[in-house]
């Protein structure tokens, strides 16, 4: 092989909003595998809330991004050389490749996808990463009970159209959050939700009441800022609230100050951030139970895609703010 | 019995802090015992922070007291007419006998005390709900293990000054944090916390760092305000918090606005409030254990006792100010 690989490098940190400056597209060697390695074309990227944080150096749950590095992400793609007996040329994978067309991975550190009757980027989106988050946060924080209420935030999300399904298949009433009224006649019309805030119509707080009249029992929360204060203060007693993602504040200097804390006291609130990486030992579960629903039928998805590997800094400035509906993709040509 | 009762009443809701409009100290006929019930000359008050969210006709987890309404409270006092075959004459009890001298109460709603051994106001304060507070948010919630950091605010309070004794008993390192110079002596050089910060230093934010080299593996919270929002920043991943109150926000209008709360995200907190009355399943347990620390010394007190039930009201809003060290009592003559 002649060609060489193209890929997309951190080459600045953001203060606020991320930029084309702070992203090299550059042709680097290929790369060989090694001992117990495969070689992997990738076809599909997934882009994440969660890269922003990478590409800054404060304090986080993960090391930052190095200057220079390849930007990560998970990707779907194709073995097409192999150093490793449990992988096959041909072989679809997913793994942490990164923004790039080609990568070199140890064997392990991939996962093998069975595509029969699905398209294999869904292993990005709900029966991936996205999928698990969904279905760890509404299960193993939130538990819901039959009849009672969900509220999720970023409602047409890669992350929130799940958890909003999921919800109703456990026989809840769900609500969603959601930017502009595209979004939130997709959920309603669409995946089925009961009902659906636009938080871009200018009657938030109203809005907020009168989609939840009693309250809410469960918050799937992925936004953070006002929104969230909003529905903090909408809060049943005893509800759970699982803390995903606070994508409002991550392009701010000063993050957004919030007010309602004191409805954790009044309400007897449990609250608990989690990041989907840690708890591995529950995948199996989670993706078993994503596929049996996607099979029945009762688990839908969108895509965003953006073609060619040069639109990801774009389209992930664009995810976040907020310019998809559902997954946002990038696929590498 | 030609004596009368004294008692003191809800007179005016207050918008800020209380003040003496608030309150009515009148005289009222002496209360008589239906059959199960007994009549209780009380002879301790116990002054706590929840009396200020009764006064106000916010949304809480409780109702309001009525304008007229004598003011509620937890009180010890004597047995002085029975109609009750559990209860005899003499007998010591506690119960929820509100800012009054004498009270008719069901004889099923009152424990008896035995008070060998311990002064029986003790019963209002470490081995009361403040004792039982501080155990249910410690061994619950926060759940420390040996060698970790455990952070309690209020420090020298009824409920704070036994977070930090179970803590130590425990095997944790207790930090306190405090008001004033003499009351973080006291929870060091007499309840044997490990450090204490005082928050009216005018250092808090260096002074929590210096306290807190390695971050806090739990929380339990009693103050609300720039200290939670502090603290937050100096949590460990996975941290507890346990959220018993806020005081620093109750007599405010509008609450302070916290800006730390992507520390649960990014450390993946889990922060819960609570009502200890919500869990008397659990008292026995707590108050053996609160009980058996006692008698070998490991868990100590102190008491700010006002003279007379005249002046409660002034002692209350002393305690919200923070004048009092440990148990804030009125003794009722």
């Amino acid at each position: 092989m002649n060609e060489t690989n193209l890929r997309i490098t951190l080459a600045g940190r953001p203060q606020g909003w991320p930029e084309a400056e702070h992203f090299r597209v550059e042709q680097a060697p290929l790369p060989q595998p090694g001992a117990g390695q495969v070689l992997v074309r990738n076809r599909w990227l997934s882009l994440d809330p969660y890269m922003r944080g990478r590409m800054s150096d404060a304090k986080s749950y993960v090391e930052p991004v190095a200057l220079g590095d390849v930007m990560p992400g998970g990707t779907v793609g194709e073995v097409v050389a192999s150093n490793a007996a449990s992988l096959q040329v041909g072989d679809l994978v997913t793994g942490m490749l990164g923004w790039q067309r080609y990568a070199v991975a140890d064997a392990a550190a991939l996962r093998r996808i069975d595509a029969a009757g699905v398209a294999p980027q869904a292993f990005l989106g709900a029966l991936g990463m996205p999928g698990v988050t969904a279905w760890y946060g509404l299960q193993q924080i939130c538990r819901p009970q039959p009849g009672q209420t969900v509220v999720v935030t970023a409602a047409s999300g890669a992350v929130g159209s799940v958890v909003g399904q999921l919800a109703k298949a456990a026989g809840c009433r769900v609500v969603g959050v959601a930017g502009g009224e595209r979004k939130c006649r997709h959920v309603v019309d669409e995946l089925g939700f009961d009902a659906c805030v636009d938080y871009k119509a200018g009657r938030l707080h109203d809005d907020l009441r009168d989609a939840l009249p009693d309250g809410a029992d469960c918050l799937f929360e992925n936004v953070g800022g006002e929104i969230f204060d909003a529905l903090l203060a909408r809060t049943r007693p005893f509800a759970r609230v699982a803390l995903c993602g606070m994508i409002a504040d991550y392009n701010n200097a000063e993050p957004y100050r919030m007010k309602n804390l004191r409805a954790v006291l009044v309400n007897r609130l449990l609250l608990q951030g989690f990041i989907v990486s840690e708890h591995m030992e529950l995948w199996p579960q989670a993706l078993r139970e994503l596929g049996a629903l996607a099979a029945s039928g009762r688990l839908r998805w969108r895509e965003t895609v953006a073609e060619g590997l040069e639109q990801a800094p774009a389209a992930f400035v664009g995810m976040l703010r907020g310019d998809n509906l559902g997954k946002q993709l990038v696929r590498i040509d």
